[in-house]
């Protein structure tokens, strides 16, 4: 299922993720669900700035702050678009 | 029937839509108005700025933030006006 | 009767106008005066700046928001006096 | 009597007036002195500054905002002292 | 006697004097020191900065506003240290 | 152990250290943990921007203030990713 | 003993000293601890930014605002660490 929305500039869509955390052992513990997750996967990328080529792509998982970005649903489906100076880190 | 609006500079003006949730399987449930719509097509498009060329063209579908915008009323109505690094994503 | 008044750089004087609504039929029903105009007709404009063209010039009729400008009494009359970035479209 | 003030850099120093209200008719009507006067005599100009070359001159009657500027007593005269963006236009 | 401080970049040390009116026949009337002067003698002037040539000189009389700077005690005398831009005018 | 974390542009991800006061006489003494650590490990860093070139790398030990970067927990610890700027010191 | 910091891009590493007050007859007179000092002896100089190079040096005594930069404890002691523009002066 293709995705069709194109995020303006340099904006990125996000679909957060439930983080999991995974032991230095590999046994995955899924995080309890207390907080807003941080971490979600890149599913669209806009287009960037004249001063601002985009770094992330769709399909890289990354981290942001807890009060990044803007809530949309879509489709049923709840999303982050944020600009990617939001945007943490790619893990 | 034409729109005789030209927005300023990078502006953009915005039919606000209520917005309709498409499910996998196709089936259209039109989103309860509990929320002002983050959705609305592009009817009138500024020149720009030197350095802002425009993006978004007349019939573009676009969501944009829930305080976005400087709501207009023009001949019976409802309108938005905003600049279009307001926009988030065309759909 | 000339208006002996220059806007300084990029500023422009609006004469308020009570806004009309003219409906498809092109009947003409005069808005109630609740609100405040957002709706005037340039009579002065500045020189612009180094990096400002002006846009609007006198006699047109443009768009404004609710709070833009700043209220002038001269000879009788109200103005607001805004810069020409805090008009949103010309109509 | 020369006044022996030199604004620096982009700024003016006004001699605030008391408004009149010129009818068509050319009849004099002194505005009553309710409000702070927003109009003024330029009595000193700066020299500007590199991006910024100065448009008033000694001798212009300006308008500026309700709370615009410094305030200044001289020789037992109050002024006002501003930067010249702060000045709205000149009549 | 020589004050030994050097104010850094654009700075300029100042000496706050109590404001003397002078008439217009020239008799001197002290003014009661219910205000905190705006007015005081330049004493040390910093370099200026790449972008920034400093125009005030050891020995001017300056006038500021009354919250500008940052007092400084040195040597058993109260001073203030403030930016060039802070300065409104030499008298 | 490697860390799987790449952060973007200009930000470094550190590992906060409990600090550890060493006297003149080379005696260590740890600090007791009253206060959040200033002090950390860098463990990834960024490729800069345009007109930021790194100057950090990893492993170096960095003083930063008390309420700079934001936290993130991954696989089980607690890292402090923030801007290279808001770090004061390398020790 | 030689001090293991090194600021980061235009900071300068200050060590805060009592201020004493010398008078006009060489007679120092130390100034009560009432006020937390504003004076401070440079023992750590940045490398400077590329639109800022470095005016201070190691050993300068300097003075700075009230509530200027963030302070450090360092093997015992006491340091506060500003970037460069927050220096009034040097004494």
């Amino acid at each position: 299922m293709t995705l069709n929305i194109k995020p303006l500039a340099d904006r990125v869509l996000i679909e957060p993720q439930a983080a999991e955390t995974k032991t230095a052992s590999g046994i995955i513990i899924p995080e309890t669900a207390k907080e807003k997750p941080q971490r979600g996967k890149v599913v669209a990328v806009g287009n960037g700035k004249k001063k601002h080529t985009m770094t992330v792509k769709v399909g890289d998982i990354v981290l942001y702050g807890k009060f990044s970005g803007t809530e949309l649903k879509y489709e049923e489906n709840d999303y982050l678009i944020m600009r990617e100076d939001d945007i943490l880190a790619i893990v």
